[in-house]
């Protein structure tokens, strides 16, 4: 199984941190490849920047062979562009948000998704909702680190302060609120004594079960795109 | 009072009429300024147009000379880019999709959404939900005609047929579901005996009525863009 | 455009002062007339008097000529009365509580409701639900201040507090709670330093667009009262 | 256990017939007071007759010697008022919409509301949300008979024809969603074959249920009333 | 009228305060049978306890003689099991749980449980959604003491404390969560100046009013189990 | 990774066929281990099958060697139990009804479920509310099939117009809503233009992404059951 990992900025070092994540979650034989946007956003923190960036992810997703990947992940943590990557394209689609959330589900009662800055949580909210799993969620908090910034330590104390914010609130599990959180849970997990989730982690193996089960996207729910003029910039 | 009005796609002829449309609704003195973003999509029908067509409206807006208007009509139904647009400018921004819900809400108990393709409902339904007016819409439903084939007999007799489907799941009220349906509420309205909602119109009244009463979008909800390196295709 | 704009309880004072916010908040031209109902409540806190209080003003506005206005402003905050007057007369019907939360909608995520006494939250949480304009709303918060005691000083203390409540559940724009105290907007929203909406104006501007609009309500959703005996006391 | 039945209109011969369809259901030696307002509409059909019927009814119940009666139960289906006699009696209250709903609850999973005329169905929606019993409603339709018709040949056969409606959409359990059809549920279920719930027999056993536990209204959630200044027309 | 009241648990000494506390509730004339299930649980607290009980229960009751009673009351606060029974009997059965909720929307706006154990508020919460009342439930919280210890003394000072944090959130009426609790609802109700609700009393209540008023479970519902091969352990 | 498929009836001819789907869509090196449950129901269909089927699969889970398994599948569809295995077991736990509703919401927006007897139809939305994924499920529906009987062309041409009212209704997913439909989401796949899921595969799916990524239940959320006297028929 190959899986497109497309990263929602483009900074080059957070794929890389990311495909890593992802591969050290893959089955073995999956082969996780990386992809950064050549324009677009170097972090996506807030509605401006996710709307730029589900372009800029659209776009380099179609220069991309069809036959080269099974599937997409879509790494972006609460950013747009999700629908319209299943409109077009055949193989399954599934964006680390969603994916983090649907394992939360299976694991307990409640779950907050605790992420860098507090400006991005209304889009984590939107997103949880819009994919049908935001019932559960007690709530997205921001740390107060931007996506940039995840140095390990720093992280460690700000995501363990917020988190108990979210246990309070009736969480019993949580998730890494950005891709670049990612390698994180355990460490966490550990600590906090609930399951914390890596959304990178969670959508490869989606993906993965998508493509084994051999089903794909509706194409009544998603068609795809009429023929018509689009220019890019 | 001036009011940028940005169609969402790139055929003039339909900002032509967007402009028109909105200067039918504006009060006296209020000046209407058409834009027409320079890429994108020429009819946004789903959500890989919509997404392309949020990230060229904000592309566009930021072209423009932020003196030179007093708000921001977004003039694109159930497209995305909304919250984006809050971010970047300092002057109120209305979306054509919630002022119509807005005004609905005012003159009946439920309303519904009368659009073009099928393949459109499910985006004008999230952008509902996510203005905070889905509670009292009992649906979006197609037409069947698409965005640059609206030609008013045909869409006279289509958009009747499809709004008794929701009258009877107990609409009162109707909207017209895209930008380019504009001018045709009143002959409606009369046809069908209920109020029929123009969203250029009723965006035009929502974006004077903010500049008159001097309020604009909250920074702790948008707050600016953060400065970082972002790059256009 | 002449509004009748219909205080929701006896206190001559108080519809002076309505009336005065409303003036403040209107298009040049527009004519404002007040209406004090001739029997009810001095003022409206509770559902005990805010069903009186929705009986007198539906008696009140049938006293008047149906000719001298152009829509109705309804000015009690969570009071009673709006659908029933929506019934009886032609023109268009706006009530400043669901004024001020759609516009509320249109700046922020989330808003807040800071009102006077702690009894009257109850009504206007299901002022708003009903209204179909309650999903994005945090909560309706008490300031401890009666409605007939709104001494501006005291107003500005007890309101802010009150609304630093509602700012850490997640509020990013702030509604005036009461009739009484319009006028305060732009002071508070900048101690605040987010948006803060005066219903009545809010009103204003709303009534204003529905008749600039030629619209009004639907008589599928509200039709005319049947011919019936009916006394009053 | 003295009951106090008020009508919500002011037709003795319905209140009558209310009155005796409240004994038939009553435990023995519970007392059954009828009510009907001095003033007020000979029918309560739509918001203006609620908002009117509920003043009239608080004002018919202040009249009456509070040590008269041990509980109150309101009977006017879907009409307004419940929530302010709550604030200024001191004894229980149940109203008959709500009543139904909740004995409906209890024999099944959904249930429907069949009423007089179809601009009722709002209020009686509304009437259920308010009173936190709506989540298992598939809603409310109208048989198309007015209150001051309901002669029983035609009722059995407007309500079997509605009800039919109401089950296809999943009810359960039915509900006759007006005072003035008490004493037909026997039969009806009989013929449609699931329960049907009379609303007037349903909240004289709460009221009864409620006076022998010994508990009455929450004063924090409805205080009494402010002393202050009140006028009837 | 012979209620059949069914503990959750194997404790016999709990379903006799059970039953003592159906008695004190109950109508003259009302006859209070206790049945303590032949196995099962000791107490239950969580899902695992609450499925064996809910198998338990439906077995003890299958061993009465169904002409032995008129309805029955199944205590155990946010247990399983009601629709189940439901299908297996022609009676009325209603659950304490549902029975407070339906109570406590008839007194105040908003509710709150205070039960034993953090561990069964799960439990409680899905219970009250699925019974169709859970809309004005503000939350349940455990007092830490589990089901067997709740020694009055060291429950009121326990109960006291929880209780006040619900009624911060916006509770104004309390039940008690726990059908071990019975009889303390009064004591409770003094020192903290709302209404506490006993699920039992409550449900002996509402047993004993569907059987006045001749109506029981929908078959159309609940049908009766089909015939087919079906061992116990 | 070792797999515990339970069925949730007695039915052996059942099992094997679960566990054949299971293994049909178990990744190469998975091992899937059957389990009959010794006592209970022969098929579930109601909530009295249900609840003793919880019973009798939590009993049977714990006659087994915990060290033998890696992850449990629940394959009822429906049925109650989950949240008590995930009392008592240390493994991930996944039911089958939750499975095919979180794939669902990756490849659709609307999701509808067709089952056997439309008396099990209320079990299963209710399964999927308290799952967190109901949101999105336009509805379950029956094919009047038992689950017994639930031969291929038969059900090919039940399923199929059943289905269709669900397509009607907005789903664009449709998923099997029997264990004993394992095998067949293929053809009716092909046949409705729709993606087609198997609640047993994605469960297999998901229990074993569980696994890979080395989380497992919240203990917050589902602590073990507490020590006490229990006893079983």
């Amino acid at each position: 199984v190959k899986i497109l990992v497309v990263n929602c900025n483009t900074t080059e070092s957070m794929t890389e941190k990311i495909v890593a994540g992802a591969r050290e979650h893959a089955s073995p034989g999956t082969e996780i490849l990386g992809l950064t946007p050549q324009w677009g956003v170097e972090s996506a923190e807030g509605w401006y920047d996710s709307y730029i960036s589900a372009a800029a992810v659209m776009h380099a997703i179609q220069q991309q062979d069809p036959t080269s990947y099974d599937a997409i992940v879509m790494a972006g943590f609460g950013e747009h562009g999700r629908e319209g990557v299943r409109e077009i394209v055949d193989v399954p689609v599934v964006d680390i948000t969603e994916a983090a959330a649907h394992f939360a589900c299976l694991l307990g009662r409640r779950y907050g998704v605790v992420t860098t800055l507090d400006r991005t949580t209304g889009l984590i909210e939107d997103s949880l909702t819009l994919a049908g799993v935001g019932a559960h969620c007690v709530g997205a908090l921001g740390t107060g680190l931007p996506v940039l910034d995840l140095e390990e330590a720093k992280l460690t104390s700000a995501f363990t302060a917020t988190a108990r914010k979210l246990l309070a609130c009736g969480a019993d599990v949580l998730i890494l609120g950005c891709a670049g959180m990612t390698g994180m849970a355990e460490t966490l997990s550990e600590k906090l004594e609930v399951p914390v989730i890596d959304g990178v982690g969670a959508a490869v193996q989606l993906a993965e079960s998508l493509v084994r089960l051999g089903i794909s996207t509706s194409r009544r729910g998603y068609p795809h795109p009429l023929h018509k003029r689009r220019t890019w910039h």
